[in-house]
């Protein structure tokens, strides 16, 4: 077990009509002057905008709003939030979406505050230079998926350089964030789908480590990693039933504030797999992850075979057969995790979204291994190769 | 399942020469004049005192100490170190021990800020009074057991009256908790499965609940109450192996910072009647729930069968026999989770701890249920006759 250090101070609240006491939190924290920051608009029809604004007017908050947020989100958006709060003098950052929107709602916080506004992607996302001074940020979840609500991360592309990348800082995490599991029967079955995945992934992310003597992590990360497994289809079935979108917004919340991976050397290589995929095809990150994990897990799995049989026994409830030698166990457990995404409607190779052959993959491990970084991954470390084969893998 | 919120802002550093660190936490805190709090002196004898001393002096960190807490700790030596810190202008308390050490140092940092410190058992402890300001304080914790370490809360006896009551309050939580799992090597056996049993107990007064719909936090408490039945007893007889030390230590802060109760209607009827149990008989909290789990189990049970079936199954690996029917499964399970406390060398009766009859009972339920308390608990609600009924079981 590794030493650490865990801390989350992002209060979390989660329940129906959460939503009005908005304004209430962000009082509390002593601010009043506003940048709203959502996505394409869907907020607007589901009833969401409205309940957020009627929060902010009847407490007499100050808002601008930045809308137009797009899956992966672009870093131009940030430069135009940077702008909005010192043109108005704003105190304080409120995403209101999923992911993308609370993203770009960190990086705003963050680039706000810069020196070098003009170097700030080259410096803390490409460079590493520690950001130093944020400002406060709250998050309405509206899309259960990337944990960014309650996380330290912020992934932002850069559509001039085609790099995707992020900054983890203990200044990301929001000072609030409101689930309200009603928020979320209007989303479209695929983005569920696509959130389920991702969920599912912070953990294995996590799960799959070398660390020993973490049998209590381990008891909880499998245990969270079966609740989204059993939830994650029923959801898919009955999208306005009020308890599944409430469990799976809080496991989405616990899949990513780290606590399940304190005490363990974490992964992290299919989410670097992935990234590049998004860039390259411009697919959803869950469903992108639905396509590299069960590649990954057939190219690495031998690293620590142990941990995936757990994995397929424990989260997936899969039973060894009498005679069912471990490699043919792990080959059924993938096969039973690719069946899971694709009874959600997820793809599972990359010729569903859009790879003719590998002639990108090249490029895309060397962007996946550019920066600052050498190899991906800790179950195993993989190096430029291991990324091309691990894209053959999936195609 | 239930709307909630949670927050909890400790700073939880887990791991080998952690206490190392701790002048520099205080530091980052902007605290320099501290009053270091501990208990009967064993932390002088296994070197914590001296770590803990070195990393003080070395950072020109001045404090003053107040030792001498006991178990069930007492309101005098609260007041104690509230003189101490006006009288030495102090801003940090360092809590250097178990629960009742942290306890102790919870009631000074309230009570330091009180405007009227002769009322303050009375108005806070005993009315319900909400504390509005508090002194900054961190903990270096050497028991794992009360979880008070990453907790809202503090029990505090007061012998003059023979009330012990606690303060539940978001300032409560200490700004960082430091667990150094060698500082456990030197426990006690029987502290170190008092500690067990307290811990199983703060997860199971959460898990016992008729609150519906909560799959994902049932599985994640299944999960952890399973390790620490599984970890305990290897624990006791591997009292050096710091890996066992290590995960039980982070069990017993998960345990009780309430993220495994977020979305439930909790219990606690056992809590108070184990309260009386320590006030009466003077026996450790861990011991007395050993000895009030088993008794509360068989007058409630029938409240919510399931939840004990789940528990007995899913936490306690116990199967069902074919034929058996609900009520011998639980009473098997009951009797089972009673093996589990004697194996750790912890009573089961309260003969054991010196009760000859039940000539206290009236008293004890009476006091269990006095100031603004109607009934215990919540799976099954219990008055003063159903209290009675319970330390009669426990005889």
């Amino acid at each position: 077990m590794n030493n650490f250090s865990w801390q989350c101070p992002t209060k979390l609240i989660l329940g129906k009509d959460t939503i009005d006491q908005v304004a209430s939190e962000i009082k509390a924290l002593g601010c009043s002057r506003v940048l709203m920051v959502y996505g394409s608009g869907s907020i607007k029809r589901n009833g969401i905008y409205d309940k957020t604004a009627k929060s902010l007017n009847d407490a007499g908050l100050y808002f601008k709003e930045l809308s137009g947020v797009e899956p992966n989100p672009h870093y131009d958006l940030v430069l135009k939030g940077v702008e909005l709060v010192k043109a108005n003098d704003l105190d304080f950052i409120l995403a209101v979406g999923g992911g993308s929107v609370i993203d770009t709602a960190k990086a705003i916080s963050a680039g706000a505050l810069v020196d070098s506004l003009d170097t700030f992607f080259e410096d803390c996302f490409l460079g590493g230079k520690p950001v130093t001074a944020v400002m406060k940020k709250g998050a309405i979840l509206t899309i259960p998926a990337a944990g960014s609500e309650m996380s330290n991360s912020c992934v932002i592309t850069n559509t001039k350089t085609g790099f995707k990348r992020g900054i983890n800082t203990f200044l990301n995490y929001p000072q609030f964030a409101i689930l309200d599991p009603t928020a979320c029967y209007s989303l479209p079955a695929y983005q569920t789908a696509c959130g389920c995945a991702d969920i599912l992934a912070h953990m294995q992310e996590r799960y799959f480590s070398n660390t020993t003597d973490t049998y209590f992590s381990d008891l909880v990360l499998e245990a969270s990693m079966k609740a989204i497994i059993e939830l994650g289809p029923r959801c898919m079935e009955n999208p306005t039933d009020y308890d599944l979108r409430a469990q799976i917004m809080f496991i989405g919340s616990m899949a990513h504030n780290n606590l399940l991976g304190a005490c363990r050397t974490q992964d992290w290589a299919s989410h670097w797999l992935e990234h590049e995929l998004s860039t390259q095809y411009n697919v959803a990150h869950g469903a992108g992850l639905a396509i590299i994990f069960p590649a990954w897990m057939r190219y690495v799995h031998k690293a620590n075979p142990r941990r995936f049989i757990d994995f397929f026994s424990n989260s997936m409830n899969l039973k060894r057969e009498a005679g069912e030698d471990e490699e043919a166990f792990i080959e059924r457990g993938i096969k039973a995790l690719e069946a899971w995404y694709q009874s959600m409607g997820l793809p599972i190779r990359l010729t569903q979204i859009g790879a003719k052959d590998d002639r990108d993959f090249e490029l895309m491990a060397t962007r996946a291994l550019s920066g600052n970084r050498t190899k991906a991954g800790n179950l195993m470390k993989l190096d430029h190769d291991d990324l091309v084969a691990i894209y053959r893998l999936a195609l």
